[in-house]
Order: structure tokens, then C-alpha cells, then sequence
């Protein structure tokens, strides 16, 4: 009985002490983020007040204003607006219909970065693909006065992982047709949903082959296609107009937590705040910016920040490319003190796992991220993070370690990229645990002393 | 011993007996159509081949032959086209977009019926209502010189009941808006999905109110202009375009099964062939088409057909009004000869309960219809039916007993009236369990004497 008491005299007086442990600092702002409304503020007057943020129009300037004024509001330090070149291409007046049979009007996008169509458009007869494969398989010559249709179904995963494979026809889709003689490219959208709407995204025209005017089916667009290609011909009408401003600019815009023991010490994390242009860009991604805007803001609040410096970017041209690129450019001289990046972009549907770099778990600073993240449902992966985020490979190919919280991505690209991504989609209790899982890990994180760099400065 | 082998002896003898009752073959009509291919047959031609079909474009006229055509290849006999008078609104250019705060296009569909605007548009700023009774307690007045806004949500229901308070604001709106000044009228469409495609769906202007344009917003899109609207003006741009053929004709188009005691009482079920123009109509009502025809045609192939003959109307004006009334004038004569009628008009997920006529069930020739729809999983409700669908409304004003088999309409206003009314929404597990309930009942009650009429002739 007197070595009970002991014990309990013990862990009376350890408590105290205990609670200014790392571990249960971040458990605590765990479970405030849950309750916590400013990454549902964040995303809210994002989506509302400044809309669409496609790079080179009115609506990225407004989010750069926006961005400026929200670290600024939030009592982020040391906020940044490094510009860098980039050009733009904008939308502009895009139709198609199947013209034979019948008239049908079509739901189509135009991929982004496509050429136009001359100002009366494309008609030509339709040669329909089951997959990408079969397209790439069709001999050159074979398409030559048509337009392709690649109808190539999307797997839903909770991944993501479905994604890879779709988006290889977009990507390269257009170019591959053209080298065997295609007028355009049509393909079925790079989508899990059974909308009309229709889903955009970046195409790249390869060097040694005609660029041909591209774009996305609604997904019962392409099977209707199908269907009616199977019992003949199909003739479209298609019209594309767009402008290209070889002069753009977009800008990455950054805020800091500042490090209380080791303020030279930079984690990056953040979002990015441009957006494809027909919806909100809501899931992709004002949640991102607002999940990792809200998580550093709460570790920002604490009597005592951690030890190294938190740097929330919001990345200025992820779905146009480049921020990338030109962060790693302007930041070449302080690498040696980036520690660790990450990126908030697949949504704001529940996290599942955490994975870390390599033998991050070996670190005794980090053994008790397993039990703060557990109430949260998310596990500690024993595989090394193989990704950081489409903004931060450039840091990662410089030899950054990266870390990534895998969301449940299962009806993320029902909505990517469409008209869909709205502010509605958005589920705030999903969103609440994503900075809860943000601001618990950042904090542990931000505190230790574990460095996964190859050759630590 | 010598006992039970009597009555082996004797089931043995009753087995073909029992064989020929109704019931019996109800039930073998029922099995037979969940496996059978005929209804996604027709569905899928109907859409593919054919597409929209508004009352008044080529569409629908297609649509008409291919009535005719396909009762002829299905065996039906006594095909009649009975055309009525019908004038025919068909939308023009349609477009809104947001310019103040910032420009942002928004997604919308003009309501069915709407006057156009002038040909530069309507701009001007909203006054937005979070209900339709909101709005009705607007004074007179009080909205000169405004857009009408009524974000009023509709509730998902497996009844679909919530469709009549959400289609008040459609179907008088405009009006009420008028009364109160507003220049034009914009709504959130009558929709329990979160897509940005908009809902269409019929009008009716007061005659003592100025007729003001009308169009559904995205439902999204209804949501950021009320978010806006909470943090100060804004303005929208708003132009619809339209025709009115006076002279417009449509077609009530009818085949039969004929009887083989009592050819000349008719019970009369259908579908609509006619549908909203954004989408192919598969849902609404395609489907209603596709599951009486093949239930009809499955009855039709019995080595003896029922008592009672079984006519099939594909109803040509639905969505723009008039089948009905046309179909009751022309057949006022044969009023006494019409013993039920019923119509398949809510897509074609999973019918869950049968209403008859007050009193059916005490009918010895239907008594085991219970026992005959129960593996289906559909009971029969003890109320009687209330209704038999809108294209019947006008028989049963005139006394015709209806009856109605109620399908799941849990996610029929997803889709309904919108781009998305496409064949892929289609489940044809689901659809085969109508046509099996069709099948199976249009067997029982067209085979027995049971007659539900106030005064039987």
C-alpha cells in the first residue's frame, strides 16, 4: 500500500511536467482543431469572396490579395509574395455536338492548355477507343481526317491511385492522336462520378507532333458516343477558343509560425491557391490553403511555439505548373535549413495514414505520434512517404524529406476539376480532423530535433 | 400409406390445373422478367437513337416513329397515333453570370414556358429569400427593380413528396415575384443533388401579373449568391431566349394486347415518351416506357393472353402538359370500357409498394397478389391509390379507377429534369424488378373480373 502511494504521489507531481511533454501539446491542439471553425472561415470567404483562381485571370489576383490579408488577419510573420513567370492560358468560348445522327449538344471542357479550333470549328466523323491502349495501338494514318474519342473508364480507389492511369490519356492523349493523323481529341473525363459535367486538367503537347484542339466528354457524353458509334457513323461539330498570355505571372505567397529554439530550422507545408476555372475550387484546393492555413494559426496561438519554423505556402500555379519549380529556384540558398515540406492537396475527406521518410519512427522525439494521431483513426505508416505533394517535388528532388497525410480520396475525383468543385462539397467534419491531424503533427514535428536529411547540414 | 399416396396422385393431376391459374402465371411472368433483356433494350434504343425529345423539335417527332416502330417489332396490335393540338416553347441561348462582386458564369436552365429576356439581357441586383413562403411575404413592391432569388432547398425522400412544396416556387414564383416588382425570377432548382447542372421543369404565369423570365440556378450556385448576398449587393446578368410555336401538334401513340375473354374492356398503363431537352430522358420517362412495354410484351408472348385487353400508351405531352386532357377527349366515348388505368412515371429504381383501387383486396381473383409481389420485396398497402399518374389524371377525374406501384424515388430528383437524365443512371437490376411487378399484376388484374368502378356499366 505505501508503494501505491508512492506511485500516486509520483505521477501527482509528474503531471504537470507531463503536460508540457510534446505529446500531449499536440494531443491538446488535436482535439481543440476539432472544434475549431477557422479552417471552415478560410475556405468559406476563399470560395465566396474570391471565386474561380485560374493563373493569369482577375480571380488569382484577387486570391493573391486575399492570401496576403489572410496570414496578415491571422498574425502570420515574415509573409512573402515572390513572383515568378508564368504563362497564362485563359478560356474562352467552347461548344460541341454530335451533328449526325442527329443534333445532340454535348457537355465537353476544353483541356487545359489546348490549342483553339479555328473560329468555325471541327467537324469530322468520330473514331471511338475503349481505352487509351487501343488508341496507342491504332497504326499512324489511321485517324487522319477523324476525331478521336478515347472513352477510358476511371477506378475509384481511395487512393487516388486510379487517377495515374486516366490522366495518362490526358496528358498525352492529344499528341498521340495527332501523330496518327486526328483532326482533335476528345476523351471521356478523367472522373469517378457519372455527371454530365465534364472535368478539365493540364495536357502537354509533345514536340514532334501536330497540337490539335482537346477536350473532355461528360462521361455519359463519351458512352453515348459509344453507343451510338457502335450502329454507325458519328459526325461532331467542335469549337475551342482560348488566349494565351505569354507574359503571365503567378506568385507564391508564404507566412510563417516562427521557431522559438531553432526559428532557422523551416518546415513547409501549405496548399495551393490557384485553381482550375469552372468551379471553386473548393476541394482543390481552398482546402488545402485552409487545413494548413488553420493548423499552423493554432500551433501559432500557443504560449510556446515550437522549436523550428513553420512556413505555410500558398502555391501559385499547381494546376498551370511551376510553383514548384520556382520555389526551389528562389529558395536554392536556404535548402540546407528546409527540414521537412509537405502539401494539403487531395481534398478534405478523412485522413487515413501518416507516412513519414525513412525510419522517421525510429526517432524517440516521434515515438508517441502513433498515440496522438490514433483517436483520429489514422495509422502510422511503416512506409517511407514516396510523395510530399505536386508543389514541393522540386524540394523533394533537392533532397528535402517529405511526409504526406493520405486522405480518403474515394469521391475526390467525382468532383476534381469540374464545375462541381464547390464549397458544398466539403464536409467540415472531415475537414476539422484534417487539422487536427495537421496541427498534432506539425506540432511534434516542429518540436523534435529528428533530421531524415541524407547529409544533415 | 394408401392415403398419402392418394394425395400425391392427386397433386400430380392438380399440378397442370394449378399451372393455368392467374396467380401461377403472374408468378412465372414475374421470374421470367428479372431476367429478361427487354426493357434495357428498349430503354437504351430509346435514348441512343433518338435522345431529347421536347414536345415540338425534331427530336420528339422521332421519337413518335420510333413509337410506332418499335410496338410494331414488339407484336402490339391496334397501334393507333392519335395527335392533339399543343403549342410548342422551345429554348433559345441561355446564360447568367454574376458581375458584381466579380464576374462569375453561373449555371442555370430557363424554366419550361418562360418568356424570353430582351435580347441584351436583364441585369440588375437580388434580393435573395431563403424560402418560397419568404418571398410570398415580400410586400408589393418591395422587389421594383430587382431579380427574385429564392434559395428554398427540397427535401430527399423515398416517397419523392418532397417534389410538391419544392415545385410550388417553379410552378407560381415567377408570378408572385412579378406581383412584387421583380424584374426577373431565379430559383435554386427543385433538385435533392449538390450538382451545379440546373433543373428545368414547367411554369405557369398568372394572368394578373407581368410575365418576368424565369430560370433554375445550379444548386451551388444558389448557395454562393446567398453567401454573397450576406456580405453586401450583388448583381447578375441574366439571358434567356425562346420560341413559341403556336401551331405545335403532339401524339399520344398506343399499341395493345388483346384480350382473349373480354377483348373489349381495356386497362390502360404507360409511360411518357416525351422528356425535358437538356438530358436524354432515361429516368423521366423513358423508363416508364420501357418497363410497361416489355411487362405488356412478356404477357403478350403467354400461349393465352388474358381476359382483359392491355393497351399501352406512350404519352406525348407530358412535361409540356395536355396528354392527359387530349386523351380523355378523344376516348370519352370509350370511358365505360376503360377499367384501370395506371402510369410508370418515377424512373426506375425499386418499386416497394402496390395501391389499388379502395376495397381490391377483398377481391377473391386478386387475393394472392400478396403472396405473388412478396419475393420482389413490394407489400399492398391497405389505403387506396390516390393517384395514377399525371397522363391519367384526366381518366381518373372521369372515374376510371387507378391504381400505382411506388418506386423508390430516393435519388430520382438527383437527376430529374437535368443534363444528368442520362442511361448510365439506370440500374437494370432495379428496372427488371419492375417490369416483373408490371408483369405480374397487369397479368392478375387483366385476367380477373374484378371491376372497382362506382357504377360499373
Amino acid at each position: 500500500m505505501r508503494r501505491a502511494a508512492l506511485i500516486t504521489a509520483l505521477l501527482l507531481i509528474a503531471t504537470p511536467v507531463l503536460a508540457a511533454e510534446p505529446a500531449d501539446t499536440a494531443a491538446a491542439l488535436r482535439d481543440k482543431a476539432l472544434t475549431d471553425t477557422l479552417a471552415w472561415t478560410v475556405l468559406e470567404d476563399l470560395t465566396t469572396t474570391v471565386g474561380p483562381r485560374l493563373v493569369g485571370t482577375p480571380g488569382m489576383a484577387r486570391a493573391k490579395d486575399w492570401g496576403v490579408k489572410t496570414f496578415t488577419d491571422l498574425g502570420f510573420t515574415n509573409i512573402k509574395v515572390e513572383e515568378f513567370a508564368k504563362p497564362a492560358w485563359i478560356r474562352g468560348a467552347e461548344s460541341a455536338s454530335i451533328t449526325g445522327p442527329y443534333p445532340f449538344q454535348l457537355s465537353i471542357i476544353g483541356l487545359g492548355g489546348t490549342v483553339p479550333t479555328p473560329a468555325k470549328g471541327i467537324e469530322a466523323e468520330v473514331v471511338v477507343f475503349k481505352s487509351y491502349a487501343a488508341l496507342l495501338a491504332a497504326p499512324v494514318g489511321s485517324l487522319t481526317g477523324k476525331i478521336a474519342v478515347v472513352n477510358q473508364p476511371m477506378t475509384r480507389t481511395q487512393t487516388g491511385e486510379g487517377y495515374g492511369a486516366a490522366g495518362l490519356a490526358r496528358r498525352s492523349g492529344p499528341s498521340e492522336a495527332a501523330k496518327r493523323g486526328a483532326l482533335a481529341f476528345l476523351m471521356r473525363s478523367v472522373s469517378t462520378s457519372d455527371s454530365r459535367l465534364a472535368h478539365t486538367g493540364g495536357t502537354r503537347y509533345a514536340e514532334d507532333a501536330p497540337k490539335i484542339p482537346s477536350a473532355a466528354l461528360g462521361v455519359p457524353d463519351a458512352d453515348l458516343i459509344e453507343r451510338l458509334a457502335a450502329r454507325g457513323p458519328v459526325r461532331i461539330k467542335l469549337s475551342l477558343a482560348s488566349t494565351t498570355d505569354p507574359k503571365g505571372v503567378a506568385w507564391n505567397i508564404s507566412g510563417e509560425i516562427a521557431g522559438s529554439g531553432k526559428p532557422e530550422e523551416v518546415i513547409i507545408i501549405g496548399g495551393h491557391l490557384d485553381s482550375w476555372d469552372p468551379g471553386t475550387g473548393a476541394i482543390d484546393d481552398a482546402s488545402g490553403i485552409a487545413i494548413t492555413t488553420a493548423a499552423a494559426k493554432l500551433i501559432g496561438d500557443l504560449p510556446r511555439h515550437p522549436r523550428r519554423t513553420i512556413r505555410v505556402v500558398m502555391w501559385g500555379s499547381e494546376e498551370s505548373g511551376g510553383s514548384s519549380e520556382a520555389y526551389l529556384a528562389a529558395h536554392k540558398d536556404e535548402l540546407p535549413n528546409i527540414v521537412m515540406a509537405s502539401e494539403s492537396d487531395l481534398g478534405a475527406d478523412r485522413i487515413y495514414a501518416l507516412m513519414l521518410p525513412k525510419d522517421a519512427m525510429k526517432q524517440p522525439s516521434l515515438a508517441e505520434l502513433s498515440t496522438v494521431l490514433a483517436p483520429l483513426k489514422i495509422f502510422v505508416s511503416r512506409d517511407p512517404a514516396p510523395f510530399g505533394g505536386a508543389d514541393v517535388e522540386g524540394l523533394q528532388e533537392a533532397g528535402v524529406p517529405v511526409f504526406t497525410l493520405r486522405q480518403d480520396a474515394s469521391r475526390y475525383f467525382d468532383l476534381h476539376h469540374s464545375a462541381d468543385d464547390t464549397l458544398d462539397k466539403v464536409d467540415p467534419v472531415q475537414l476539422n480532423q484534417n487539422v487536427a491531424a495537421w496541427a498534432a503533427l506539425l506540432f511534434m514535428l516542429a518540436d523534435s530535433d529528428a533530421d531524415f536529411r541524407a547529409k544533415a547540414p
